[in-house]
């Protein structure tokens, strides 16, 4: 395992003190808890939270900030924060309006969220939450029931982070994100596995001609396995794949993530975006809004993911374009 | 190889396909050229270019924008943009006010740069230039004269392109800029190499357990291999060197730029930026600016650089500071 580490055991923690030292005008660790927060709180709106295992950087920590998440809990790498560690975003969010957290339908994310949403309650913390299934590659993985939740997530956190700020109520963002959740689908591909570094051997075994359809941001199995394919072939499968999911028509509307693995370089990334938006363009679709970068990473895996969101609402591409101070959405 | 291209004779031409696509509110690309130019001019102000070759992405089309970069050329992979490239760019970036290039110490860019100056002075276009030679690795390498031009090439483009907005004129950015790279510094290491894709195999071998300080960003050879260390070891190898060449005192002022090479993933850049900024503490220097983030790669080397300022001017941290519109400078 090469990595630019020290003990394996303290990567999280380490990685954490590097956020909050580099970007301290932005945010703060409350009381050195794996809980990433923003410094510039709007009284009397809505706190949104997120989080999950680490090792998806920039996913979440990346994204809070104003005008998206108030804080993350940043679990052990692949691995979900505690309730407590929840519980803390949800205190470091809350502003007297409640808190809405966003979770990726993860088993564990799912049961912990959860009861820190009921600690919040005994503390007399409103919330509300969505779990967010936008990976159709698999039903029910190695770590989920349903769906996983994978980089749509980032789409999730910037559409209701910007309603959040207008004011919208805890049940309203509710109403929102289930609509969102709803018009969004994510499929991704893998060339290689991620190591986890207190594994310190990669997750799966994939030869050096192959890659696969598919597969989770953990490294759970995917649909396919082929030897090596261009770009357009790629990008016609996972294309072909939302469109069965979405059903669209001549003339929608959508935005689209082209999302890097973690060692996917952006010359490849660009690359695989122009093929998709041929294909797209070619079905009559109008794209509205396109990122092109790392979001939803897997530690050093290479490999990205195609997310379409459905713009039901044009309102919501607004909410995608409006300006925030974050890590890193730009 | 595994890449996610179509033919590797064609990966520049679909890479600026694809960002001129999804970037298109921002830059375009004049005639189907190699250059990414800003759509929203300043009239009046002196433009700005650099570039080089491509696959050190987000370098340098990433950083066109307004109070950055007025255009890039970019070159076929880890070589060098034409004169007729660059000339492209410096038209495109020609507001009546002259233009200002930003070029990277190596031989074929200096030589392609100059010519495209002296094309442009017969076209009645005024230019002026900076070398950027931060990269303290290496005297006289593969592709160089003098210290090679790499990452801190990225805050010369923030700084000259802050200066560039306030009107300055061209033979006062010519001082500012030779002002910068006196002060600027940077050093790297490399645990893999990159792969050319017209080349289809790493570019250098080095053993599943080793890694080299002072490589360059075309894998160009460094000054030590060793067997791999702690993130800790090797913050204080590169520190130390820093230390070495930029002579500071206690209470100086640096601004630092922690730059991934393509393939590392984030939690490793800030481990070894706390690691660092540690080191730097112990030093009694004031941090006054951090990124950490991938601004000049190499294809997909996992490996990283560690670029310090000498803030010589606190006007430079003002200029550091500014707010940018561009794809990649957040």
């Amino acid at each position: 395992m090469k990595k630019i580490i020290n003990d394996p055991s303290q990567v999280v923690q380490e990685m954490l003190h590097g956020i909050e030292t580099a970007h301290a005008d932005l945010i703060y660790r409350p009381q050195d808890s794996q809980v990433i927060a923003r410094k510039v709180e709007t009284p009397s709106i809505v706190g949104i939270i997120s989080g999950g295992g680490s090792g998806h950087e920039p996913s979440h920590a990346g994204f809070v900030g104003k005008g998206m998440l108030s804080a993350a809990a940043c679990g052990e790498v692949f691995t979900s924060p505690s309730p407590d560690q929840v519980l803390t975003a949800i205190k470091a969010a809350d502003n007297g309006q409640g808190v809405f957290l966003i979770i990726k339908n993860y088993s564990g994310d799912v049961m912990n969220f959860e009861m820190a949403m009921e600690l919040a309650e005994i503390e007399d913390i409103k919330t509300a939450s969505v779990v967010v299934d936008d990976d159709i590659a698999i039903e029910d993985s190695s770590f989920t029931a349903g769906r996983r939740g994978v980089a749509g997530t980032v789409l999730m956190h910037k559409i209701i982070g910007y309603y959040a700020d207008q004011g919208k109520t805890l049940d309203e963002l509710k109403a929102i994100a289930d609509q969102v959740n709803a018009h969004l689908a994510t499929i991704g591909l893998a060339l290689t596995a991620a190591t986890v570094p207190e594994v310190g051997k990669p997750g799966f075994e994939i030869a050096d001609d192959e890659f696969e359809y598919g597969i989770g941001i953990h490294g759970e199995p995917g649909y396919r396995r082929e030897k090596m394919k261009t770009s357009q072939e790629m990008a016609q499968e996972l294309t072909s794949q939302l469109k069965g999911e979405l059903n669209w028509q001549d003339g929608d509307h959508y935005a689209v993530l082209v999302n890097g693995m973690g060692a996917t370089p952006l010359v490849e990334l660009y690359i695989f975006w122009q093929d998709v938006a041929r294909l797209l363009a070619d079905e009559g679709l109008n794209i509205d809004f396109v990122k092109v970068d790392e979001f939803m990473t897997s530690l050093d895996m290479a490999g990205l993911s195609l997310t379409l969101l459905a713009l039901d609402d044009q309102d919501w591409l607004t909410a995608l374009n409006s300006p925030v101070d974050t890590i890193a959405w730009r």
